[in-house]
């Protein structure tokens, strides 16, 4: 149960690093021909006179690993997806850094394409994860300081 | 002009450490929130008694780096997005190997998403890039022999 808990989650930000080594890893399978990826990057969104520098992702690890494994079978089932995975940051991640991993792998483009998509919008709609926004201010000289 | 004609294809098979690379360099604009790849791979697919070991592709470049440069020109407009990046293999790719990378970055997931998909299904229809296909015959004891 430990390995299942754990592997829809990193800490910190998911690098372009280790998601060169998921594509290696699931490109073994030859009856593959197409692969979606999204990938969630920390945006510098204006909150008033702030803009966002960090996101920290806290989440109730029990509850949001069983809800994306569920979420995984129906989408590999619906879209007859070879292979799907899901792997969200938890912990502090930083403006443009990447905090969300989506991949779906199939025998044909359509499938992959549109299972990925649908696969997104029900996490950010169904998944248990939240995230709380560090802010800086912008000050006179152009600069950004902190602002916790 | 070289440079134009030489940026979207790339000789032989795309690798994951190469896309791994290009995720980095995407990621410096910090107004990205959401980035879409599609990934196009050498499926097994069987013709009557064999199977696709590779596909070897050929195009007229100046034709197809015309119209790719079209398209992301047009794709970029339509979903406002802050970039798109298209690299197709030319010469062999082996079965398994990606031979088509596309990534379209945006402030929001829905218009990385579906500009990266009308973008595929566009290449896929428009763009003059052809794929003759090398097979093998399966053999009594399983394994594969060439078949050229």
């Amino acid at each position: 149960m430990e390995e299942n808990l754990e592997k829809y989650f990193h800490q910190g930000a998911i690098s372009s690093h280790l998601i060169g080594e998921i594509i290696a890893r699931k490109q073994q399978n030859s009856s593959i021909g197409g692969h979606d990826i999204f990938l969630g990057q920390i945006r510098t969104d204006k909150v008033e006179e702030n803009v966002v520098a960090a996101i920290e992702y806290t989440t109730y690890k029990e509850m949001a690993a069983e809800a994306l494994a569920q979420l995984s079978l129906d989408i590999k089932e619906k879209f007859q997806l070879i292979d799907v995975v899901i792997l969200h940051s938890l912990g502090t991640v930083q403006k443009g850094e990447i905090c969300l991993f989506v991949m779906a792998s199939a025998g044909h483009r359509k499938e992959a394409i549109d299972g990925c998509k649908e696969c997104v919008e029900r996490i950010k709609k169904e998944i248990p994860i939240w995230g709380k926004k560090s802010l800086q201010t912008k000050i006179f000289n152009g600069k950004l300081i902190n602002n916790t």
